[in-house]
């Protein structure tokens, strides 16, 4: 989004280098962007750990996880070109002098460079330590300069509306709010970011892109996963906190957003917070009405045997998380009155589908009615991922001596070839260090949405009389979903 | 048009059936619509020809020429079948008794079936005929029964308003208007019949087609082909009315029609009539602002020298008859108001095309408008031939790390075998063996069409300052075509 914005010597500081995340995501991203030419001429990757270790050491193995994880491979030279940047720097979350030792080895930087680089911290760590390591930061005036120095944390963003509260006002005291960039990374995909594009770069969607137009607007966010290693972190969290807070209701502020003005964070930002705002909010006695849970049971998946979720590693053999959650959201404003957006997502699913299926409403009048065709309403389906194409459903002529009208599909994929299309992590890291905000949660997103699901929330908290599991593994979700769908004559599609 | 019509035994009487047309077209499609099982269980075509000929023989030269003709092939067995079906009758189009005889000859066959059949009677013959054959059929009798009896004729339809009533009231005192088929046979076309489909089959078009979104309609009917051996009659006739009169604003009406209420051949030739009735009517002195006639010369296609028109066979080397055509029309109604409606047509073009396309309005206001992204207005190209497909023109996002936006197109393709796609003429003679009118043209479609180019017509003929040739064969018209459509902005695309 990021046309004009320019890149500047950076430093970025990783904490929890380490980790899963580094070595899967950020580290293959930084690396890309580097072969790109994307990343500025001047960069240092800090890497943070709490072990021992060598830079030696440390370059390597981020050389040799890029094998696995990266989507393109390079050369040697490439390589060895990006492990130079890095240095590997012991350091402990929660002791002052560690943070000071920091600030000494940035200055140190800053020194060989003849100039105060920007900073960027990526805090890809628990969640429950960024309130330490932003103090910390603040007390050794690791950040001390507000237009050149940035902060990027991960979700969640605290676990209810009230603690993403507290956590922003707690970053608030150490960053502006420009200088916080909260990660969703589903904003990063292409197809995400492309919905902007096809409604707001075509004169031709957005006529229709209201009540009077379309029927029903559904978004699937399907996992085929289970809950793998993540186990103990999800029996805390479930599908409603993990999924629809977050992705979900991202991707529904992209479709339902009204046209910004222009490009600025702020502008698109403030469309977001809009919907969000919009959104029905219900009471405890309607969430039955508006919103299914689900937990996945034994199945079976391409042919193989699954285990159900309370089978798996760390989780209570009673658990009453669920791994599924349908939510029907109205938005009371004037473009999309009545119009019921239904979201889900699930793990353990039939496939790995991630899609946005606009419904158009059938026909007023059909001049075909009195003949035997069955007029299917015109269908838009965007798909996320792993297909990343746009099929328009319409009605056609079938080829032949009569007059007789068949349902076909227009497809547009632009985006087939995986391996030329960034990763979300590239565009996101790219757009941080260019310091462009547009793809990065704002304060108020993050506690409008906690706000949306807030009722949800609290009474699946409370109420425990679940029934689980109610799904096999491999379906689609509860037989509760269809229904839920069903009651206002539709289905999920 | 006919799903709920069947086939009546019926005898096919074919005036002309050792012309032209006959041996490429009719008897082809006749066949094809056999080997289908879509002729009538009984059925016979009587060949009338002036000269003495045998019926084996003539039944040898049908199938003979369905090699080079028929679009498919077939076994013996099919060949052998339909051509049992066929009579050749020695028959003079202007003798009395040769009528009389004809009469005899289908009462026998009436009475060897047992039934009165339907009787079909094909004008395929030269225009200055058509009256002669009519009062003779009405003379001897051989269209007596209003429900049984139908005709058809070809283009063109007389060769001015004036003589376009006078063959209409004379055609009237032998036929009622519903037992007439006028074949244009344009709307014989898959891909012209596709719009009805793709207009009023579809509840995401007709939101946006009229002038709030779309800035003006194209239709080029562009040939390759030069005059052929058709040079002393094209000398009389040139593009405007070859083409323009019949063809293009036949399209033009499918484009521009309201919905019809049912597919009941009435209502759809009632709509079409609406919009030829809303043509903006010129005066004398605007032909020069909403018309362009141009003439070939010599000029190279597909690296192919190529002589000009004056240059042809049997045409004047002073000629001023147009082979190409442009009009600008305005449809003074709700739906249209000003918004351009170009079409073009000609011969010796650079290639053989036929298409409509809808320009739509740019974005009212861009949200991409502050950086360096250019904004092509989306476009919808129906293309009729020889490509049969719907390309839709729309922006997306450039696969990268940046929000950069670039057009692409959308390509729907369901008539892409051509040997499995009815030729034009199948699909007509199939509806008038059902007695289904839609796609013909009633008298008063014809009378309008006429009148729409009626002040253009009058005003090439008297003035015949044309400064011809004015394009090279192989190119797109003369510049003064470019003129038209740049004086509003546009461009032909």
């Amino acid at each position: 989004m990021s046309e004009e914005k320019v890149l500047h010597p950076t430093t970025i500081i990783i904490f929890g280098a380490t980790g899963d995340l580094a070595k899967r995501k950020l580290f293959p991203a930084f690396y890309n962007l580097y072969i790109d030419g994307r990343m500025p001429e001047q960069f240092n990757i800090i890497a943070l750990g709490r072990s021992e270790n060598t830079n030696k050491n440390f370059r390597n193995y981020v050389v040799e996880n890029l094998e696995n994880f990266s989507r393109r491979k390079g050369t040697p030279k490439d390589w060895s070109g990006f492990k130079s940047h890095i240095t590997y720097f012991q350091h402990q979350l929660d002791q002052e002098d560690s943070y000071q030792a920091l600030n000494q080895k940035l200055e140190d930087l800053d020194n060989t460079y003849g100039t105060r680089g920007n900073r960027l911290f990526y805090l890809s760590i628990a969640p429950n330590f960024i309130t330490t390591i932003s103090n910390h930061i603040k007390n050794a005036s690791l950040a001390s300069d507000p237009a050149k120095d940035r902060i990027i944390i991960e979700k969640p963003f605290g676990h209810d509306k009230q603690s993403a509260i507290e956590l922003n006002n707690l970053l608030g005291e150490t960053f502006e709010e420009e200088q916080i960039y909260r990660i969703d990374h589903y904003l990063g995909k292409e197809t995400v970011q492309n919905i902007l594009a096809f409604r707001f770069g075509n004169s031709i969607y957005e006529p229709l892109w209201n009540h009077n137009y379309i029927e029903s607007v559904q978004i699937t966010v399907a996992e085929e996963v289970g809950v793998e290693t993540r186990g103990a972190f999800y029996e805390q969290t479930g599908a409603l906190i993990d999924m629809v807070q977050n992705h979900l209701l991202q991707i529904l502020c992209m479709v339902a957003m009204e046209p910004p003005a222009s490009l600025e964070s702020g502008e698109i930002r403030d469309r977001k917070v809009d919907v969000l705002k919009s959104i029905r909010r219900i009471s405890p006695d309607q969430v039955g009405h508006y919103a299914v849970r689900g937990q996945y049971g034994p199945g079976i998946i391409n042919g193989v045997e699954s285990k159900g979720y309370r089978q798996e590693n760390g989780i209570a053999p009673d658990s009453n998380t669920e791994t599924f959650a349908a939510v029907k959201f109205y938005l009371d404003n004037e473009r999309w009155q009545d119009v019921p957006f239904y979201v889900r997502t699930g793990k353990k699913m039939k496939e790995k589908h991630s899609y946005i299926t606009i419904q158009f409403k059938p026909l007023p009048h059909s001049t075909f009615s009195n003949s035997s065709h069955h007029l299917s309403a015109n269908r838009l389906i965007i798909n996320i991922q792993p297909m990343m194409d746009i099929r328009l459903q319409f009605m056609t002529k079938k080829p032949g001596l009569s007059l007789v009208l068949e349902p076909v599909e227009m497809i547009f994929d632009n985006f087939a070839c995986q391996e030329d299309t960034p990763e979300a992590y590239e565009t996101l890291l790219l757009e941080a260090l260019l310091g462009d905000l547009t793809l990065f949660m704002r304060s108020d997103q993050v506690e409008e949405a906690w706000d949306v699901v807030k009722t949800i929330q609290e009474s699946w908290k409370n109420n425990k009389d679940t029934s689980f599991p109610n799904y096999e593994a491999g379906s689609w979700g509860p037989e509760d979903s269809m229904e839920l769908v069903k009651r206002q004559g539709h289905k999920w599609v």
